[in-house]
């Protein structure tokens, strides 16, 4: 193992969190497209295809472009991406390359843009919907005109999809899972008004990934499920047995009697929801708090609990998982019969 | 230029701002050694060491290796380092290369620590003193007897430093400066007390360096002031006009009128101090409010000023520098006269 600060995976954990969702979409009878943004790294998104996966989802051309040259051929990249020439060009080399590729569109506008540049193309389309997180993705009504858009424009219509990023908040993940399958099946009435089929009725989130309506949804994307993380844990939705990666730190020191260890935000990201109670947990100290939080320190209010010595080690669960991995170039694994490590491909490819 | 979101240094006012920290120091006599944290990368840190700086800080034993690398060979880590054997291996072979190497001691044990796996290796140690900021660093009437086990040790105890990171507040910036030169004072007589003499007394952050009292200070470490953020915007540091790196991003949704960017925290960080008022600004939109941030989206407010077309081009201030230049492989630079792009060589060195 490497000196501390690291990422480490309990590759174990990692297995059963991807078999229990996969589960839950056999059982259903839906598909399961994981968001491979939490990891970026191809090995364990073919771990997630071996489970049972039908494909993968990125959110950026890159991300697309890394896992395609490591041999995923069905991807859908779940954004609104503006697709100007040079945009054009990238997504019509990895369709060249026998990519089954989709991208999300939530305009009549950008739909209009994406046929102009790539009608004709073999590139699908997703009209995105806002459920209630507010972010992007068209009125569910005004689906139908953009499908139309997409249609008029020569692109494959395949159908629509949404992102319940509403449900993280505490107690909301059931009323969220509601909100997503009201907003996805008025989407799907939209399309039909204009004649066209939503083969796809895609949603899903890992608070309320149990919540969701598969009598609505087609499709399942949820990434952080595989390891969970301290906003997860303080949602409920996860208990702390069940997340799958920690930052391995050391305590470097106890000035004035704190507890300060070698890990900060350039390792465990900075996010801080607003129904967090610190920067992080640690699973050795439930009551603990991450108080402070530096670039490469944080300090942890024990909360009375026996003050490790200087030099020990410290497991820290981060926030949000997809941060944390996106700022590390390896995950270490404690699975002595596999590989050390997993390199994280796909990380910075924001573009 | 690549497609966006991406990071873009404007170099000349990077160069200027360089130039204004170097000329400050220069005139009150002091050193001027920047923490290259900040930008991680060997071709800034050059063209401040051109500019005077008399050698550079890093906060891990990671980034020291990366500099040593590329020629850097007086590093200071400022960082209360934990010394077991494989730290000490790794600071024993950065010496044998030639490196003049300090690292931050702020306790006995952490003294006696690096004194029985480095003594006589010709590491160098900085007493780290708590000037109110209460991270790590010893009470500054504690810093003798730190020193004297340093120096029993082995350790050559070149002097005393301190990060007045309690100066990132509105307001504060000439307290927290008052509080540094007083802690460091303090302990410079407390190495007295012991024998000894502290020949290096260091602190400075961006926010508090024009109150630094230079008359205690005999060295200086800002990172931020190469570039200036929104952080450093809000607290009336820095006017926009000085700021040097932006992330350039394309609107790609206006759902329910909102206005949304293709850049989130994964090249934005998500740092958000108490005072911050949203997750970064806009330089062409003063009164703009970044209001919502997830990992590829932000969704701006603003504040009845027209807003862009899709698939325009809009420039993002990050709130703090050195975690977005911590997110990606490259800076690009908008200079024709010079290289298209900087490496950041020491990301996500964290170890």
């Amino acid at each position: 193992m490497p000196t501390t600060p690291y990422l480490l995976v309990d590759a174990a954990r990692m297995r059963l969190n991807i078999r229990r969702a996969a589960e839950l979409a056999r059982q259903a009878g839906v598909s399961l497209r994981p968001h491979v943004k939490t990891h970026k790294s191809p090995d364990i998104a073919r771990i997630q295809l071996a489970a049972g996966a039908t494909g993968i989802t990125v959110a950026t051309i890159g991300e697309a472009e890394v896992f395609a040259a490591h041999g995923f051929d069905d991807i859908f990249i779940a954004y609104p991406v503006w697709i100007d020439a040079p945009r054009a060009r990238r997504l019509a080399d990895l369709v060249g390359r026998g990519v089954r590729l989709a991208v999300g569109v939530d305009s009549v506008e950008a739909a209009g843009q994406a046929g102009r540049m790539l009608g004709g193309a073999h590139l699908a389309a997703l009209v995105e919907v806002d459920c209630g997180q507010h972010r992007s993705g068209v009125d569910p009504a005004g689906a139908g005109s953009v499908a139309a858009a997409a249609q008029r424009g020569g692109l494959e219509v395949r159908g629509v999809f949404t992102f319940p990023g509403h449900s993280y908040a505490p107690g909301v993940a059931d009323r969220a899972a509601q909100e997503e399958s009201d907003a996805l099946a008025r989407a799907v009435g939209s399309l039909a008004d204009e004649g066209i089929t939503a083969a796809v009725v895609s949603g899903g989130s890992t608070p309320s990934l149990a919540h969701s309506d598969l009598s609505v949804l087609t499709e399942l994307r949820p990434g952080v499920y595989a390891f969970g993380d301290a906003q997860q844990w303080e949602l409920g939705v996860m208990s702390p047995e069940r997340i799958a990666l920690t930052c391995r730190t050391t305590v470097v020191s106890h000035a004035g009697g704190r507890l300060v260890l070698d890990a900060g935000s350039k390792i465990l990201g900075a996010d801080r929801a607003s129904y967090a109670t610190g920067h992080g947990r640690l699973p050795a100290h439930p009551d603990a708090r991450i108080v402070q939080l530096s670039e490469h320190h944080c300090v942890v209010d024990l909360a009375g609990s026996a003050r490790p010595d200087l030099g020990t080690v410290v497991d820290v669960v981060p926030n949000h998982v997809c941060s944390a991995i996106n700022l590390v170039d390896l995950l270490h694994l404690d699975d002595a019969t596999g590989p050390a490590s997993w390199p994280v491909r796909a990380r910075g490819h924001n573009s």
